[in-house]
């Protein structure tokens, strides 16, 4: 059979940071070699979630009419209503957003989420305009990247200032001059915590874009898969906002259940009709396996213990210990990180390093260790010719403590080679 | 917040077949209404398959490890490794099929692939060109007809020659007069068994399909939701065939996991890789629960006992129940259907019935019971002006025999009904 594909299959298939992040997740997992893991965003394994969460399975396998009532028929295409009228009851309690379960549905996985709903805001209109998502603050999530229909720009990005903590610690922030909205914003978006930096954008910065979200006309996506109220790996004091205009994206992947793909997409009811809609089509329902295996612990509450006192100090301790590891090794070659705040990963740049990125990932690579290349997070600055694009990493922190370690000394080595002109 | 929605949402949210039989059963299941579930294609509740499936639910909540590597980590964007070794090797040694692991991936339910592999195949190309999937013959699933990116025509289909078996029993053939490839084919694409009708193409005829695309150079593509080794509900003695030319997709959800979301596409290994490459963009990875519950029932072949001695006869039963209590409620009042050699559908057609099938099924609705019109499954014919399109009805016989029963009543009440011209 010659395969011939058409614009669509030839976007997606196209090389992507997307597609060799997860064939080296897969490969890695499937291969003889035991490479370090320090590349995706796998989660940790935390013994007291790992038990609440086998608790819950235990029920099931005990309960024969409520295990047939989760395996057996499809839920809505919205997603199973139980499970969605206690996530929008925990919301309000303890979030205090007006939401109700017409705000809420379920996607397998925040990306299936994100494909829908970049796709219904942005690209091509009937009338033959087109629109893109406003990203306010580059470096961003590469699953972002690839998500659009065809090959033409999605995303409108900018660079953001960055502001030095210390000697080796920087803070992105949001250029607000450079904020504007054009006739052609579909909506403005940021991860937060940040996949990769781990930045927690400001409460004060979140209010300003959804104000100028607001005054444009469009809505603001926040995506927090590693944010509040649950799994809630942010080591600062910021709130988990949301008003009329807001989209949020949550998951439960973070929390130890990946594999599982469930994400929960909040917004206004309207939106989250049209989605619902979007999902029949494309995979009739989501999966049941992830609100069927959760439902009690988000009724009780428990989610949100789970997530203050054993999942945010498990992480919160990973990056004390990732820094100081990456301190040491470095020694006396120049490094600098993006202030820890959230998520698990350590954001390494290194200033003037005379090798690219893409190349310093695959020395890495090939000594045992995966990171992902730091040039893959500026979706929508492709053609911008800023040299940090090609000087940073991405290093997890969230798999076992030696590992770490030794994967963090495996760059650092190859970091000071580089530097060495090796 | 005002919706403005791309090209692409506007295609996805137009009324649909799909959209509605999915708001149907999710409305029916939260409603306070009770009603007789004729009409969506759940699963009935066997219960030698929920013991056997709860049995491996209770082993997995009983191995912390086996535990953790289902639920934590992404699987590869081609699905579980191990899974897709015993699938292969199940079909290897079963049916005689040359595959091996790089044949076959898993997304999440058929509908997810059948979205991602139409619109890989069909549509838009790079150079303006469109093509389009044939169909050789409807009535076909309602489930392709909406998949496609944009308003633009994703099928060409055709009437089937219609074979009488008896005096109320038709049996659909495909039309070979007719089945004349162009320079614009993507692939050819059947149901087998048929949903809505309940045929199985004969080996004869999925044979001279395969020798049509071959010579065309395009893939058959053959749906066995239904069918095949598994979960087998095929009532004569078809056989499942391939070739390096042709596609096969299977699924667990009519063993009794609908909601977990598991479909299997098997076909050239350079197609699997491209729509693995799609899998990653549009969901990162495929869920973990279904391959993770049905690992050691796949190897050990128990798939195919429980498909061969629970499944089948479960449905063989439904099958000749369903006729019995048509064939006594409809008394004189004109009826046919289609003969029932697979799935779980009873197919019945009105000839000259004067009203439209989707008058006949908001009736019927209003009486309690929900079964589908059956001109939601001729996607490609909507301007052929064939009256038998409105004259049909499909039902579903998985559930409840009492509700089967009672359904059925209701649907020979409201036609006569219709034929007194009420």
């Amino acid at each position: 059979m010659s395969l011939k594909l058409s614009k669509f299959a030839t976007s997606l298939t196209g090389d992507s940071g997307t597609t060799s992040l997860m064939q080296d997740l897969g490969e890695a997992l499937a291969a003889d070699r035991n490479y370090l893991m320090l590349g995706g965003g796998n989660p940790g394994s935390i013994p007291p979630v790992q038990s609440a969460l086998r608790e819950e399975l235990a029920k099931l396998a005990n309960d024969p009419e409520r295990f047939n009532a989760m395996v057996g028929p499809y839920d809505s295409p919205q997603g199973d209503h139980q499970f969605l009228s206690a996530i929008a009851s925990l919301l309000r309690d303890e979030c205090g957003w007006d939401v109700g379960p017409e705000n809420c549905m379920l996607t397998n996985g925040s990306q299936a989420g994100f494909f829908l709903l970049f796709n219904a805001l942005a690209g091509e209109f009937d009338d033959g305009s087109r629109k893109l998502i406003e990203l306010p603050l580059t470096p961003e999530y590469l699953g972002y990247a690839d998500v659009g229909l065809d090959n033409s720009p999605l995303f409108r990005s900018r660079r953001p200032k960055i502001e030095t903590v210390d000697s080796h610690t920087i803070k992105y922030r949001v250029d607000f001059d450079n904020m504007t909205l054009g006739e052609d914003s579909a909506a403005i978006c940021v991860s937060r915590p940040t996949n990769p930096t781990g930045n927690m954008i400001s409460d004060d910065e979140v209010r300003e874009l959804q104000r100028i979200a607001r005054a444009g006309g469009v809505p603001l996506i926040i995506d927090g898969a590693y944010g509040q109220p649950f799994p809630g790996i942010v080591f600062n004091d910021a709130t988990a906002l949301f008003d009329d205009n807001t989209i949020v994206f949550l998951s439960l992947s973070k929390l130890g259940l990946a594999g599982i793909r469930t994400g929960i997409i909040v917004g206004p009811a309207e939106l989250i009709a049209g989605l619902s809609s979007m999902n029949a089509i494309t995979n009739l329902a989501p999966g049941s396996a992830g609100p069927g295996l959760m439902l009690d612990l988000v009724r009780s509450r428990k989610i949100l213990n789970l997530s203050r006192e054993h999942v945010q100090p498990y992480y919160r301790d990973r990056a004390d210990f990732a820094v100081d590891v990456l301190a040491n090794a470095m020694g006396d070659t120049p490094w600098k990180i993006h202030q820890p705040e959230g998520a698990f990963f350590l954001w390494t740049t290194f200033p003037d390093i005379p090798l690219h990125s893409q190349k310093l990932y695959e020395r890495i690579k090939d000594r045992g260790a995966l990171v992902i290349a730091g040039h893959h997070f500026f979706a929508g600055l492709e053609h911008d010719p800023w040299q940090h694009k090609t000087e940073c990493l991405r290093i997890t922190y969230a798999q076992d403590k030696d590992d770490v370690r030794k994967g963090i000394e495996i760059v650092a080595d190859e970091v000071k080679r580089a530097y060495d002109g090796a």
